[in-house]
């Protein structure tokens, strides 16, 4: 009986503390840094996935990353000045394209001209004077469905981001797979065309997933299919640096035969690799993400085909592939739950 | 004080506890099973990894599984009147090709003809009246890695094992990585040739990497060489069906120029597909072994040189390639580790 009075007591105390823990946990925001090719997004958000003030500025990828950083440091100054929140900000999570979270720098980042090694955690821990935790964008973005999105409940499944180029975040056993030199996840740039004339990719290598399977990719095959077809299209009137995944899922939507056909044959290319892929990790879905998962079905049916066509037989019909609901600046909560860990 | 005495008597107590428990296992014994395409391998196993006892008996993968359980039965029983051991046996473990540890069933085996849904578990734990832990063979033999072999002390690596088909078993943060379905790590079946020559596989898919990569696949190679070139060969003298790993690995080691350029495509062949399998997982190392690894050098410096060449930049120098210290029957002590958990 004694024993039991004191395990009461105990329980008593625990639950009291949770339930101030709660309010307190409440009270906490994050700043949430999604840096992509084309835009930086950036927010705070707070521990329930509520972002409570966003933004976005062009990254500026081929300028020096000095620049980037008076850009982020200006604009998340004008967005703390105009959100005037309640909440007290305890950190920053910041995906970006090949952030290594083990050395805190971005590494050989194809899309990014801002050299081999970035030094992105000490650039952001001298600037924001918070914890800082970085990791490849997509990771975060893995992190992000797995806290507040279509991952919730899942123990075992891969995010795909097929923006300017494309990344990759695995969650396996409920966490994220991180490798032996947190690198694990590059699947823009596995190798889908071992012949002669596959395409050039900016990592150096040829035939990289993501030199087809990306908003580069599509725009390399839509312009392919304009010289070689001879259809009407939106998308003839249109330069290769203007064409924008919008752009791309918008024609295919509105019918234009070149852009359908370009998502049909890219759509091919990810869902022979989404094999390859469940071959290596046998998970339970794929989530997409990113500008062309825009165009909805016209992508995510063939690519269902051509992977259940490519699956090894132990994996079929057993494997989902789905559309994200993050968009927009809701990118933004992969870096969020990055930083509340 | 008082409490502090209390703390003392609980250590005490779980120390002494312990000491009777390490005593107690080192009295333990498991049933290791390692059943491949070609040969069943099976053994008395403590939990150190010493072998007390071991045998092999020939798979017969085209007769029925009924047969083969007779030959386990009665090889178990053989060996275990021959051991006349010490140790109390308190469990089985069994790597088998394409077994999937959460049904407990051999599931759509492309190299052992026994039907898409072998229960393997529940014949065997009615055969043995013991707990039985089953598993993928290269899983197992990751897990042997792991606990017995190269894989000590490493955290993130993936092994291969090169026999009949390709096998492999993935250790990331630590542990076996198993998937949704429990089938994770089938690299013999990532397709490696999506052309319209690529070479048909037991699995119903075409291009599969154990086509190219494993013993069958050296021998399919060495047939085109064998039609193409017009070099003297010890191999022209040997059938399909009896040209073992062995045979060829020795062939190569004398020199025969055949043997060495089914070696060096192999190699190739290996090192394009490790650079895609670094780009999804970031492993500390890739461990190799089964019946081609007996080449030593002979494979691993081609294999090496076309993984580095296809690496993502974020990876070179980065990855070793190496082969098992486990050969003949030592490969049941994956087996054994699976079946003390």
């Amino acid at each position: 009986m004694a024993c039991n009075m004191i395990l009461v007591m105990l329980l008593n105390r625990y639950y009291s503390f949770l339930c101030q823990n709660a309010t307190f946990m409440e009270n906490e925001a994050v700043w949430a840094i999604d840096i992509g090719g084309t835009y930086t997004k950036l927010g705070l958000v707070t521990r329930n996935g509520a972002i409570l003030k966003s933004s976005k500025f062009s990254t500026g990828a081929g300028a020096p990353f000095e620049e980037f950083l008076k850009k982020l440091e200006n604009e998340s100054k004008r967005l703390l000045t105009a959100a005037n929140i309640r909440q007290k900000i305890i950190a920053v999570g910041v995906g970006a394209p090949n952030a290594n979270a083990n050395t805190g720098h971005i590494e050989h980042a194809a899309n990014l001209r801002w050299g081999d090694q970035v030094p992105l955690k000490e650039s952001l821990t001298r600037m924001f004077d918070l914890p800082v935790t970085i990791a490849n964008d997509a990771n975060a973005s893995a992190l992000g469905e797995l806290q507040f999105g279509k991952g919730r409940g899942m123990e075992n499944f891969i995010v795909l981001t097929l923006g300017t180029g494309l990344g990759s975040g695995i969650i396996s056993n409920g966490q994220l797979l991180v490798g032996a030199h947190g690198m694990a996840g590059e699947l823009g740039h596995v190798n889908v065309d071992p012949g002669p004339s596959a395409r050039f990719c900016n990592c150096g290598l040829k035939g990289c997933l993501e030199t087809y399977v990306s908003v580069t990719g599509m725009r390399r095959t839509i312009f392919e299919l304009i010289a070689e077809m001879t259809d009407d299209s939106a998308l003839r009137s249109i330069s290769f640096e203007a064409m924008t995944g919008e752009i791309i899922s918008k024609a295919a939507l509105d019918g234009d035969p070149i852009a359908l056909k370009a998502f049909k044959m890219t759509a091919e290319t990810l869902g022979v690799q989404l094999a390859d892929t469940a071959a290596h990790l046998d998970p339970e879905a794929f989530i997409l993400l990113g500008g062309l998962s825009k165009a909805g079905s016209i992508l995510l049916e063939p690519t269902i085909a051509a992977m259940e066509q490519n699956l090894f037989a132990a994996y079929k019909n057993r494997i989902k592939v789905m559309i994200s609901n993050t968009s927009g600046t809701s990118t933004i909560l992969g870096p969020a739950a990055l930083a509340f860990g």
